[in-house]
């Protein structure tokens, strides 16, 4: 094998061992023998386990970010959706690598992991706003992209301790969830309440912003809701008791 | 002064630079030079920087923490949006340490400080299950809660970088954005959408919870409102055009 040939068999197979157990739990040995090469051949190629480490991560932010991209075409939800599905896909493979990167400790945060998250976390960011179709947007819509961004690994990092939800469920939630933070914000600022307008001019009636919408207001009494001009509230603000 | 009263000084001192400073950024020196006291009298009570680091963010999430407690009476959402006032509160009076500090890196992250994060994140996740009174909840219900305690954090670093949005409208939104993910989550779980009936029970007519419906169905045209039985949509759900 050349240098960079067994460089990137080296990366490849610190990736799968660090994806399956915490990054302590990973030795030298360990990916020597999974690489079947010596040790001392494995120190040729990189100086010790941290260089392997970060070098691992690197490629997995790499491979995550690629998940990110999605035709931009079809109702936004439906997009949100199937990056959602390969996203966790993503976090099932790699699950307890996820995990001890993402939770930090002595062991495995380096200001180099750190602004690898930053990254993956940046190309997030701008995704979704390649999707809003917009490039610079005020503070409150960007406040609402990122923390929908955290929302999603604060999700991903949850269902990882036990899987106790189904994903599926997770998947749907996450999407719907950027439409609530983002209905949220749209109350205080008009950016973000036209990116939702447009978002939901794409959306079929019975599309997974009808369905929450709906399900919403099954949760509010009548009498909660103050008519509007103009809006649904117009028709559904006559209190029922 | 007792060996106590000196510790205890020397942590607020630290606490005190360590808040309006990064880590890397503060040295024994500085902290001598705060205290009114040698270096070697620091090294004689602290073996190093980083046990006063640790002791400092103990301090704080102690701190922190204690802000967390609200009477349990009046509205969810008003006791939310006050302990949203203090820790907005806390965030600016320690903002560049607590965004070094959550931000992690190599000059800050380890295992101890990670727990002591975790523990103010499960003392945030205890409260709230507390004021909805509730024990031991079911994982979708957990989750929304974890999520919440999450998207403070994002809200909170994101706010530190620049200040761009007035912090009152932060407090506010975080409030609304609690019922928003309880609200995704009610669609599937009947535990969540029992704990928001019992919410907006309590909620005034012209309340918090109101105003964020209210301004959600002026987003939303009639005809993505499914009709449903029982709830608002029963009223709201005749497409107006």
């Amino acid at each position: 094998m050349g240098v960079e040939e067994r460089r990137e068999q080296l990366i490849a197979v610190a990736l799968e061992l660090f994806s399956q157990r915490s990054p302590e739990k990973v030795s030298i040995d360990d990916i020597a023998n999974a690489a079947g090469i010596s040790r001392p051949l494995v120190y040729h190629y990189f100086p010790g386990k941290h260089s392997l480490y970060e070098a691992a991560v690197r490629r997995a932010a790499d491979e995550l970010a690629a998940r990110f991209s999605e035709p931009h075409s079809g109702p936004l939800s439906d997009r949100l959706l199937r990056v959602m599905g390969r996203y966790f896909d993503f976090v099932s493979d790699h699950g307890p690598g996820f995990s001890a990167l993402l939770r930090g400790g002595a062991a495995v945060g380096s200001a180099e992991a750190n602004a690898v998250i930053d990254d993956v976390r940046q190309a997030a960011y701008e995704q979704v706003l390649a999707h809003l179709e917009i490039d610079a947007p005020g503070p409150r819509l960007a406040l609402v992209v990122r923390s929908w961004v955290g929302l999603a690994e604060t999700t991903a990092l949850t269902w990882l301790d036990g899987r106790r939800i189904p994903r599926g469920d997770l998947e749907l939630q996450l999407v719907h969830g950027f439409m609530a933070l983002a209905a949220v914000t749209a109350a205080d600022d008009e950016e973000t309440a036209a990116a939702i307008r447009r978002i939901v001019a794409q959306e079929p009636p019975d599309g997974l912003v009808a369905r929450l919408v709906t399900s919403l207001l099954g949760l509010v009494p009548g009498e909660l809701l103050i008519p509007r001009q103009g809006g649904a509230a117009a028709a559904g603000g006559h209190p029922e008791r």
